[in-house]
């Protein structure tokens, strides 16, 4: 893994959202993942939280504390009170600003490869190097972007007819396990 | 579902993996999906294909034939052979050249409300609408494009450490019923 490579993602990240997301018709938007799960609004609040909350302020922790001080918990749920009036679009343009502000920030540490091998404490998890931290970044975008479109494809589920059968992302959230025809 | 609505997802989604997939370092896109799945290149030419001999061609079915010839079959796997010397940012392109295509052609069919009602022969599914057509053309967009995460994220499964037990995205590809922590 290269610090390049997974920056290079993170910076697309609030682009792809946006092409996605940004002056969508309600019809696409208004449906969660899976029953009691998230709509994108929420996914969207999600991510914010995590720039507020966890990804880069982690960061720095392992830079300032090493393993002297744990990370602090991060409310994965911040997002439903927070964000109950604000459009989805403002959500996008806030995820946006401060992804750019934590990918600022992360430049100016100037981390080179060994630095990657320092190590800090989650509160759960124990151990864990910068190096897995900023990987999870990533994979955590790409996690949660993903159930952005399962949310979409929920929305028209009574529409496709027949063709469900062969639409594993509209199966799935009924049976995680279904495998389409 | 309103077409208006189908045809404005129907156009971002070319925009859509663009920003997610044009020059992203290689790190990324050479790790299928799930064992024996598709990489995002594989799916990139699958909607190509799509493009190509499934979707428009397929309304055009509807309206000049109706239910009294069926669909063609389609080849889900045509872009095996066909671009095997393509680059992704080759694919990128081509896909949103034929979809732009597409729309314009759809555009000009001048589709209403009640043509919605139209139906057509599906060779394996039987009667199917219109309507049920474009709503399936979007939601295919939105399986497969997910499926590009899917792929995006196995690539880096070996570096989050830990994490991974809170990553359904990284889970499921071992056991489509896995639940993150």
């Amino acid at each position: 893994m290269s610090l390049a490579d997974t920056v290079d993602l993170l910076r697309r990240t609030p682009v792809v959202v946006a092409a996605l997301l940004d002056g969508l018709p309600d019809a696409w938007t208004d449906t969660p993942d899976v029953a009691g799960g998230w709509r994108p609004r929420d996914v969207v609040g999600h991510l914010i939280s995590a720039e507020l909350a966890d990804w880069y302020p982690r960061v720095e922790r392992i830079i300032a504390d090493g393993t002297t001080k744990p990370f602090d918990t991060f409310d994965r749920f911040a997002h439903v009170e927070r964000d109950v009036d604000v459009s989805l679009d403002r959500l996008l343009d806030r995820f946006a600003e401060l992804r750019s502000l934590s990918l600022e920030h992360l430049e100016e540490l100037v981390i080179d490869e060994a630095d990657l091998d320092r190590r800090g404490i989650h509160p759960a998890l124990g151990e864990v190097t910068l190096r897995e931290l900023i990987a999870t970044w990533a994979v955590h975008d790409l996690d949660h972007v993903s159930q952005i479109f399962a949310g979409m494809a929920g929305s028209h589920d009574a529409n496709v007819g027949p063709w469900k059968a062969y639409l594993g992302i509209l199966l799935r959230r009924d049976d995680p396990a279904a495998v389409p025809r």
